[in-house]
């Protein structure tokens, strides 16, 4: 089964981006990769936020399937993306019709909220830099049922960033 | 001099407790302790609402000094505490008007938003429990400059709890 994999960078206090959606409080420590992540998936699914930051920064896309969240642009594939209104679950379910391997959930805020509580996150892959930014949009919004994860994976880089993974847990009980 | 040490378990969605106040989604790992921590404090900071919760659970008052911020109840010594509503910067300076060991900040919500503002947090522990509870009382609400850390240690515990230790980074420029 394709796993989603809610993957970001965020501050110590759970921001994916500044109030206007800047994102330079993140950075890459040099002995931190991002390679061996990137063979792993090959979709992507972002809210129309992240995809604009992205465009800023230079992004391309086009190389593999990407999909864009957006309620203000109207849906269809134009510039190498694929605009969509499709609930998760349906989109999810659209995107597995395919064999392939993992999709990258590339953000948070409203999108993370929708992804929780259809409940279709398997696995979290977090960057966490160690700076408290006091205000911005944050990973994990609330408004969704309590989740269970189990720790995969907690390594440490230098200049404090450290990098956690966790997968679903989903046998705990009802309320997990 | 003595540190100022906010340490506290959290949600991994960054949630000190519930909006009730409840704090049941906390664990302690076996292979975790806080007693070294415990050696290095001798006065605790905390809001009414982290008080009433103590209370509560069976906590008892009086071993060391305990200072409570409260708007609502009078100030002045009672119980086994101290009632404040003293500004942190004077709490703080009072307190280290004394020779003594760190002071543990015991909290987070309003109460780590104004030490944060008053720059006074010079260590941060948390202990991350692997669970999206998706509502609750922040640790940082936001409302406060961006502020650095170093990380200073990151280690995992069974069932997944992770411990985090950062101290404050006052130096790498203006904006910190």
């Amino acid at each position: 089964m394709r796993k989603i994999v809610l993957a970001v960078g965020i501050s110590l206090d759970g921001y994916i981006a500044r109030p206007d959606g800047a994102v330079d409080f993140l950075f890459m420590s040099k002995d931190f990769s991002m390679e061996d992540f990137f063979k792993t998936i090959d979709t992507e699914i972002m809210g129309r936020k992240t995809y604009e930051v992205s465009l800023k920064l230079g992004g391309t896309f086009g190389s593999i399937p990407t999909y864009v969240y957006s309620n203000s642009l109207p849906p269809g594939e134009r510039s190498g993306v694929i605009f969509t209104r499709e609930s998760p679950a349906r989109l999810v379910e659209q995107i597995r019709q395919k064999k392939g391997k993992n999709i990258w959930l590339m953000g948070g805020g409203q999108m993370a909220r929708e992804f929780l509580k259809a409940d279709l996150i398997d696995e979290l892959h977090l960057g966490v830099v160690p700076v408290l930014i006091g205000a911005g949009i944050p990973l994990f919004p609330g408004g969704f049922p309590e989740r269970s994860f189990a720790l995969m994976e907690n390594k440490s880089y230098s200049k404090g960033l450290i990098s956690l993974k966790y997968r679903r847990a989903r046998s705990r009980g009802p309320r997990d």
